[in-house]
């Protein structure tokens, strides 16, 4: 069961009512962050969500709506008396990028653990228990789409276990994946997990894709997920010139992604300061893929397939 | 005449209901702001103030509360398609620190001016016709107290010089504070400016004192100005030596150097965040400057001394 929540779904600048979009997704107490804009912090305190429950900070590009709060971000762990490592992950330059912007917040009192990805084989290391993957993207400079997935064990099957007359105190080894050994009648018997275990559990999982044009491999990448957040700068057709030139996308193309990869829902997010009424553009969107939402600020869902 | 604003007034961290302390002072359609934490691009819009209008940015110090948005607010001017130079003045260091946070806010459309003030003789040109004077304060760190003046051209008396026979197309030229000649019954009449105008007029005066300890120079400073904003982090007694480990006011400093310096008024701000009710503190502080307000973001006055 992971939370995940949208503190902004704004773009390019900052408004009065209207955060800039961000994700935070949380498992267990603790928490990936995607994206840090000016005000992220203040998105966060407002969705009533603790930074200090943040392992990863992924950016998908370098553009300021997507990075200015960086500095203000670390500073609000800093007082927060945060010892423990935080990790940042992003395009190749974020060590740079992460250098130059802590200018204004030097002597942090804890580790930043920076990974630059490599663009053909982006590698992130577990966080959060949470796996997340990358996928470059189109948007004129490197951008990544990022993919975050709990993996949960089989669900153990205790009667199975009874009929097997296995001892209780083996349960969790055998849950945990690792096969066992216990005597009965003078002999010993071996049990492997598949003995007990009901099957596999598909993974819950969330795809986060902003700013891009679409293009074919986004749809492979996000195959069958849970929860598809993908930006609409405008839901206007008349947009997409303007919006191709710019390398994002319409509502109706997140909506055909969705649709083709096969997601349970889409939220669109990342709207242009121009676009006042996002919720104007879903009937649209709704006719391409019918469980789509026009996220708004705060917006929040418990995943738990 | 000069329009004042103070669209945040929070210190340290800014909160979803407390944008982070600035001030904008704007006249004849041209502005000074002062200070740039995170968001205060966004507490402009909410003051409904045009950024376009910007001429000079006044940074105090560079602790991130009042420098974090400068990427923001510099993006902003660009999408405007601003092609007019902005002047930022502000501590030694300056052209290192703007140039670090503008690693996201690279190709800017019109050119910044940076000025470095010399700590023992800061000079800044005149900007927006107003005239501004630095004063390095107490914070631990290079920190400018400033103070921003109107001064205005006597006020020219109509009855004076129509009783000198002078002609009315000469009015101008005196009042801009030359002298004219013309002729009156075949002799030549020289008429210098003093001889026209009522004596001179008192510049309209703010001065803004955020962060510092409190020290005897900081009143002749501010003498006599039309409006003192400057900071109560807290308005407890109890909170002073916490205050001034940091190197802070309370309400009660700037109230006292208020009533020292003959301020007419007084506008408190620079809250700590754990501070949720400024308003509770200001019993006191009036003992002591019975003009004072705890300033509230979006506070507003139009001087006209």
């Amino acid at each position: 069961m992971i939370d995940v929540c949208l503190p902004g779904t704004g773009g390019m600048i900052p408004l009065p009512n209207r955060w800039l979009t961000c994700c935070w997704i949380e498992y267990q107490g603790a928490a990936v962050l995607i994206d840090c804009g000016e005000g992220t912090q203040i998105a966060l305190k407002k969705a009533e969500l603790k930074p200090s429950r943040l392992e990863l900070l992924l950016i998908t590009h370098f553009h300021a709506d997507h990075t200015a709060g960086l500095p203000g971000l670390l500073l609000t762990l800093a007082n927060s008396a945060r010892t423990k490592p935080l990790t940042i992950a992003g395009p190749p330059g974020l060590r740079r990028i992460v250098s130059a912007l802590t200018i204004i917040a030097p002597r942090l009192p804890f580790p930043l653990d920076i990974i630059e990805l490599d663009k053909l084989a982006p590698q992130i290391p577990d966080k959060a228990g949470l796996t997340v993957t990358a996928l470059p993207l189109r948007h004129g400079m490197t951008c990544f789409g990022y993919r975050v997935e709990l993996f949960r064990k089989p669900i153990f099957n205790p009667e199975k276990a009874a009929a097997l007359n296995i001892p209780v105190r083996l349960y969790k080894i055998l849950h945990a994946g690792e096969a066992v050994t216990f005597e009965e009648n003078g002999e010993t018997v071996l049990v492997s997990p598949k003995q007990v275990l009901d099957g596999e559990r598909k993974p819950i999982s969330v795809c986060y894709f902003t700013d891009t044009l679409p293009f074919n491999l986004m749809s492979d990448f996000a195959s069958g997920v849970d929860l598809l957040i993908s930006e609409g700068m405008y839901y206007d057709e008349a947009m997409r010139e303007k919006i191709e030139e710019k390398n994002h996308m319409l509502f109706s193309d997140s909506a055909h992604l969705a649709a083709k990869c096969g997601a349970k829902q889409l939220w669109l997010t990342h709207y242009s300061p121009a676009l006042e009424r996002p919720q104007d553009g879903i009937r649209t969107a709704k006719r391409i893929f019918p469980n789509t939402t026009a996220a708004h600020d705060g917006i929040m869902i418990t995943l738990d397939s």
